[in-house]
């Protein structure tokens, strides 16, 4: 290397240095305050040093692999980690964070997070006693058929049955057609060997008693093969290359007999001769999938601090366009276009790691609850978990995207690691829920809420925000707002909760007098869930003083207050056409809209300085993040070149194929141009 | 199969021919219409019936290879397509029809829409007499080495040097450091023998002249071997699997040597002995970018027609929700959240075509104008050209992913084949300039428009809407539209144009008060580019009823109104906070912006019966789709079913990696279970 080339090389490295120098945060206490605790952090970090020196773990050929031999790489991989359980002998805790630090999905993830918790919260004591040490530590690998290739969303209408014959106290789970094939199982394309099923329970004079579970045995434990009246496959690659490594399965039964005892049975159950017995509540169940989607917020966040961290790294040492005052070209970081994309998923990020945490101390609470078959909170968790599962995950993928973009050419490289992020995230706009239709649950909540709210002084947590149209009532005729000082972040609360009301009122006047348009549902439903969000995020802020974080707070506080305002930001055409705020009056003086974006733009502009810092706390190492585009050091340049020369195609200078098909097509080429010279002569 | 599954099947076909049977549009007409006449769209079907039936553009296979094998399947398809061009006699027009009925990207696609056009445009009359016929018949095959490591969109900033040897007659090409290197380069990887590197000239005395262009040869013609002082390889895979079949490649040159006949020398000139003769008009070098960007509106429009083909057809065979009057679920297209979302993208595909073919006339009458010497059209054709690249990958690249996930779970299914649509569409945000740049470039343009129309009364196509500001003043305070009759298109494309002037206007004082806000540019060059584009559309519905539509022409004219209606809607914070429309006054009435958005779904319900045929009308064939999900018959679980089988790991029944990977796993579980229950005892 010539002394220039060290040099160039140098100043990516000196620019990621220069931004580490010049922040305030204090990292390690952010990040302690980030994975709850230094406890927790240093437990990560353990696990993560053991599975990034292990070879079974390498990330070196990954995007050079077929789909098979990523599903073949991931088994690899999840073997490895049981044998790491038992050496290092990790707990729940470890083991969550195994999960965290890869970034490849594996095949047995559903039998951890859908398989144990549903037969466990539903399973009789007799199933759980004959099952549960085997599921526990895996002696019988699960999935959960419940999507079939007809139906997805819509579990009422799902066609598989499970026949109960009195005669042999059996069920006969079967598939009456093509479309009634269960599809998209996690788990059981090759590797489950049990499942549970969703089926239309049919007692006997065909009374069909709505969709029921079962536990079913779909493998031979002894050889793996698909058992009678059984037919399992492997559903295909998924779009863009996601999920490659999960062998997402269907499944049809042909009158399959199966036990009466494997019915979970904990609330609903059939006796011996075939009589119905109700749950107590019709929506005892719900538990699993409330946990499921508050899962969903903490992996939002953390998906999001991955692309925030390699995207402001990357934006910092990449320089280019105007030369700025050292004589060189500008960063990247430092046009406001770009900060301003990325600081607000920097806050995101943050937010939601945050928001994630209470919601899981929220969810044991209310499990605690249903145990005791105390039901009262489930409405209101239910539209929560439901906001925030579209919220997030249509926010992350977006942002994801977002931060990749930002990175310009070199964001389309694989290398950058975001391409990846992307696609696997990319179902949770669709699973658990399609985000469309659960829009329509959570109006529907805040309809109800709305009509409680005139009869009724109890306020749920959830439509807190309807008090105010109690306070002001809804015969407002001007803007609410006409200046609003949006430096003050309570002010911002107040508009987005404000926006949140006059979201719903309108939306019930438009019932009334015909139907909402057709995305009203979309925006009643997030303007809802971001007032829960951001009465949630007030309370972060005024409970950080007391976390330890010194003068890092402020910092941290000022990056709480940017998620309020950039979420006030997104929120404008609902703010004016609402009326929350004053509309621009004349083009010579900027309106509160315009006053709101120009905050937004301070608020990035004096956050700027920590933004490589607030990432930092977040603690990704190389490893986690595999990117060439975040590497720690900065050294960006030189990490792409040196993935390059991992390319197969790299591996000769003469290209297979060149034989056979580049040569003769020059061969073809120059005979038809010397014939071409030749005739002009 | 059982008669259930027959009828099961069935009810997607009937579906799809209902909707067919229902629709009143003249499906033939309106293809000729959309492809330019009869004749086009003859010889298209013609070109994609050979293809089709050609065993080398077999797609059964394409989810399932590696990136190497990609790239070499689509150097055999490469080969094939010379062959049969030679057999059919094809010409230039044929030609362009392989490429839009082929759905892979070709290795040697840069040849042809770069390396040939800038050669023949740009090189000296000796130059092209030379290699000009090797070129047009690949008997060397050629890329265009612009980009490098550390520099994309600021081109001025190459580092990559052409010094010139006044004493041997050479440049000497060098890559001076590691970012100097040429990167993303298309065809170089592995394929293209010559190319066109973009260097700074030097002249004696280390004078630096700027980025020139110089064609320079990479590889023998003989053996294919890297010719000496360079070094070549592949960049290695994109995100998401785009690009796979495309060799992006990079190029250092360490003091390389070419003859001096070998710069592209028809402007700019450097003398034997290196004096320097400077171009007659600085930008005549433009016109290969303007023909670029021109020709990604036609591609952009042609993939949205393909995204809306495929959501259209599925979502009008998939049941789901609630039962509709047949007493079966309703149709997934009935839902207004559904249709109201895939409308306007069948509106935006079919403007998007329209507006490629006008600008592809309108690039030939620029070239004729260049060429005689004449630059005046250059700066708006610029101007119009950036913002609509903008504008339609931007939007292209969004639509598409908006159509997959209105597929719901399916839509994720490598099978429904949008996936790859959108992957492959990706970089186009960012290549030929990045979006957020460019922004930029359009703004400037419009103020110099917006300074230029205070003193003068010519007025541009790109900034017809600045008469406004003149007809009526900017004193205006008070809203200009109270209550806009959406109804009637011509007010649509009055808010559009008085959206753009008042955006212009306001960005100007922000100018002048300080600074714009961060976002600012991106909302003033979309602005004025749907200023732009809805004059246009305004020009197709006038001249709709001359084209032969017949009765059809009514159609047509909704689905270019509902662009008009749809692009406002999306517009609607510009038009509230510039105060083009009023807000809502209060909450009990819908303002002018609820107005718009009911406007739209009434538009989108209209059009719902046609929205199938005026798909079909693309004439997409199954082929050219490859989609599970988008097939002509309606048949989509058949159709997924029968991919599934072809899924690799789909061959055995009992997986590779069962008795390495998952039965010692299994045993563990068993074993500890075991001893599990046993403690319990």
């Amino acid at each position: 290397m010539t002394k220039v080339e060290v040099d160039a090389q140098a100043q990516t490295a000196l620019d990621i240095e220069a931004a580490r120098r010049n922040a305030k945060l204090d990292v390690p206490a952010t990040r302690a305050f980030i994975h709850g605790g230094e406890d927790a952090w240093k437990a990560h970090q353990r696990v993560e040093a053991i599975l990034s020196a292990d070879p079974v773990f390498d990330k070196s050929q990954k995007y050079y692999m077929t789909r098979k031999e990523t599903y073949l790489k991931a088994l690899k991989m999840q073997k490895r980690i049981e044998e790491l359980r038992d050496i290092h002998h990790w707990d729940v805790r470890d083991m969550s964070f195994v999960h965290l630090a890869l970034d490849e999905l594996l095949p047995m993830g559903l039998h951890v997070t859908a398989f144990e918790p549903v037969v466990m919260s539903q399973g009789s004591e007799e199933l759980k006693a004959k099952f549960g040490p085997l599921i526990k530590h895996r002696g019988i690998i699960g999935c959960y058929l419940q999507t079939e290739l007809g139906h997805g969303t819509n579990v009422s209408q799902l066609e598989t049955t499970a026949t109960y014959i009195p005669e042999s106290e059996e069920f006969e789970i079967h598939s009456p057609t093509l479309t009634s094939t269960k599809w998209w199982i996690g788990t059981l394309g090759k590797t489950a060997n049990f499942g549970v099923v969703q089926a239309c329970l049919i007692l006997p004079g065909k009374r069909d008693m709505g969709p029921h579970l079962f536990l079913v045995q779909l493998r031979s434990l002894d050889t793996h093969e698909v058992l009678p009246h059984i037919k399992i496959g492997d559903i295909g690659p998924k779009a863009m290359g996601g999920y490659a490594s999960v062998d997402n399965g269907y499944a049809r039964f042909d009158h399959l007999r199966i036990p009466h005892s494997q019915m979970l049975s904990k609330f609903a159950q059939v006796t011996k001769e075939g009589k119905y017995i109700k749950p107590p509540h019709s929506k005892l169940s719900y538990g699993g999938m409330l946990y499921i989607r508050s899962t969903m917020v903490t992996t939002a966040g953390r998906m999001l601090a991955k692309a925030a961290t390699v995207s402001l790294r990357y934006t910092t040492v990449r320089r280019q366009g105007n030369k700025g005052v050292d004589g060189s070209e500008c960063q990247v970081i430092s046009y406001p276009p770009v900060y301003c994309r990325l600081l607000p998923i920097l806050s995101r990020a943050y937010v939601f790691i945050l928001l994630g945490r209470n919601l899981t101390y929220a969810y044991m609470e209310l499990s605690k609850q249903l145990s005791r078959g105390e039901t009262e909170s489930l409405p209101d968790m239910h539209a929560i978990t439901s906001g925030l599962k579209i919220l997030v995950s249509t926010t992350s993928v977006h942002d994801v995207e977002v931060a990749r973009r930002s990175m310009g050419g070199h964001g389309y490289s694989a290398y950058s690691g975001l391409g990846k992020v992307y696609s696997d995230a990319l179902p949770s706009v669709t699973y658990e829920g399609d985000n469309f239709v659960l829009d329509q649950q959570v109006v529907r909540a805040a309809l109800k809420a709305h009509n409680q709210s005139q009869s009724s002084t109890h306020q749920s947590t959830f439509s807190a925000f309807l008090r105010l149209l109690k306070e002001k009532g809804s015969e407002t005729q001007i803007a609410l707002f006409e200046s609003p000082n949006w430096v003050d972040w309570r002010v911002v609360v107040e508009v987005l909760e404000w926006r949140a009301a006059r979201s719903v009122e309108s939306y019930a006047k438009a019932l009334e007098n015909g139907q909402p348009d057709a995305s009203a549902d979309q925006r009643v439903s997030r303007a809802v869930t971001e007032a829960y969000v951001a009465t949630q995020v007030a309370d972060m802020i005024q409970s950080l003083s007391r976390l330890g974080l010194g003068d890092s707070a402020a910092i941290v506080g000022s990056l709480l207050t940017l998620y309020l305002l950039s979420t006030a930001e997104a929120a404008l055409v609902d703010l004016l056409s609402l009326g929350v705020i004053a509309t621009q009056s004349a083009v010579d003086k900027g309106g509160p809209a315009e006053m709101l974006r120009l905050e937004v733009a301070r608020s990035c502009r004096e956050l700027l300085p920590e933004a490589v810092s607030l990432s930092d706390a977040y603690g990704f190492t190389d490893w986690e993040l595999d990117s060439a585009l975040g590497v720690y050091d900065g050294r960006v340049y030189n990490a792409l070149w040196d993935r390059v020369q991992t390319e197969p195609l790299n591996k000769s200078e003469i290209t297979d194929g060149y034989l056979e098909f580049i040569k003769p097509l020059l061969e073809r080429g120059k005979k038809l141009a010397n014939e071409e010279l030749k005739s002009k002569l």
